[in-house]
């Protein structure tokens, strides 16, 4: 049997913007030919940005599907075989917020050794960025569609956040000013809600307030502009 | 009244290794003077591997303490008088783990613009590596030292892991052995166990194996050798 590849996890640009990317990932990335992708042009597309002298053309590369059920296996297969392998997503770190985690665990089941690369986080930079709790938190993911549970739930986080931990969440852009109404409805006054939209981005956008005083402002421009955004509560 | 400065909230390295820091953090940090740091000797080690020609000697250096209570307004009274400010802890994330959170929620009070810049997190290495939900998560931070009340934790992350959240926390690193023989204790079998150690450093060590796996094996000598580990559960 033939020694196996290394899986390489590794974060892309969050938005338009290598900040926080190294050299040396440029020269992995130039060095990969085999890679495991969310969605293939957008993969290429951030490929350029973090190495633009990648020769896309010569890539092997595919798809997982954010709706699960992936054969993790076939998708293993170069690693397996013994080469070197990437594994990222549209934005950010994969097996974050994303079902690139299944893929990581055949991985594991399989011998593969796995190699997480540092860079940007929307959670993580909200998190630094927020100043809310930092050593107990909770990641939700996406909220519910359903309006009783996603109700159930902020009541829930907002329970939790009096007591003491900060909470996390995203949303599809188009719906962030629907969330803020809802939120600065629901939460407690003394609710601290912090927005970071384009995080990392030169247009980066960051606010920290508690609901009473968001409730006495309007809703922000930079929420009604349908970015990207992390969402936190906390006190 | 002076416009005021921006605090910079700038993770430093894990480990000796500079994985994942950009050279766009190297200009920053050569250019700020003001630093607020969890401990200054390390703090000045961490920025010389960010960037070697920092001039040290000409650096305004204040420290806030991890127990908390600190007087965050006179920690960041450069900012306050118009002067750009940086903000370290002693090793990745500020903020994360770390109480540094009580200087960015006071910026936030007092109008000051945060930014935060990506960069290394041992939690998030951690979840990427590990092939364990990183769409519901909860980060416990420090393991409490009663015995009782880490026990009744552990429990009640196992349950919570049943139901498909992962759960994440971090321990002393002299404890790293006791706490792996604890939790194959305790943890139901079928659940999985990730340990990463020295992550993002060149002798980094990552292992994701179910508990019935775990029992089998004697304690990694990875484990035993006392180094910085991230630790997480889940299914």
């Amino acid at each position: 049997m033939a020694s196996r590849g290394t899986l390489y996890l590794i974060p892309v640009p969050l938005a338009d913007s290598v900040r926080g990317f190294d050299t040396e990932l440029s020269v992995l990335v130039a060095r990969i030919t085999h890679w495991i992708v969310e969605t293939p042009k957008v993969a290429r597309a951030q490929l350029r940005l973090l190495c633009p002298d990648v020769d896309l053309n010569s890539l092997a590369m595919d798809s997982w599907s954010k709706h699960g059920g992936n054969d993790a296996s076939a998708l293993l297969k170069a690693c397996i075989d013994g080469n070197d392998m990437g594994l990222v997503s549209d934005a950010g770190a994969p097996g974050m917020a994303d079902p690139g985690a299944e893929v990581v665990a055949k991985a594991h089941e399989l011998g593969i050794t796995v190699v997480p690369w540092p860079g940007p986080s929307s959670l993580l930079l909200g998190l630094m960025a927020s100043g809310l709790n930092g050593q107990q938190f909770s990641f939700h993911g996406y909220l519910p569609h359903d309006a009783g549970a996603r109700k159930s739930l902020v009541a829930r986080m907002d329970r939790e956040a009096a007591a003491g931990s900060s909470h996390w969440f995203i949303e599809t852009p188009y719906r962030n000013a629907k969330l803020f109404a809802e939120l600065i409805q629901a939460l407690s006054p003394s609710t601290r809600l912090f927005v970071g939209v384009n995080l990392s981005a030169p247009d980066e956008w960051i606010a920290c307030h508690s609901v009473a005083q968001w409730r006495s402002t309007g809703v922000p421009s930079q929420i009604e502009a349908k970015s990207p955004a992390i969402w936190g509560i906390g006190r």
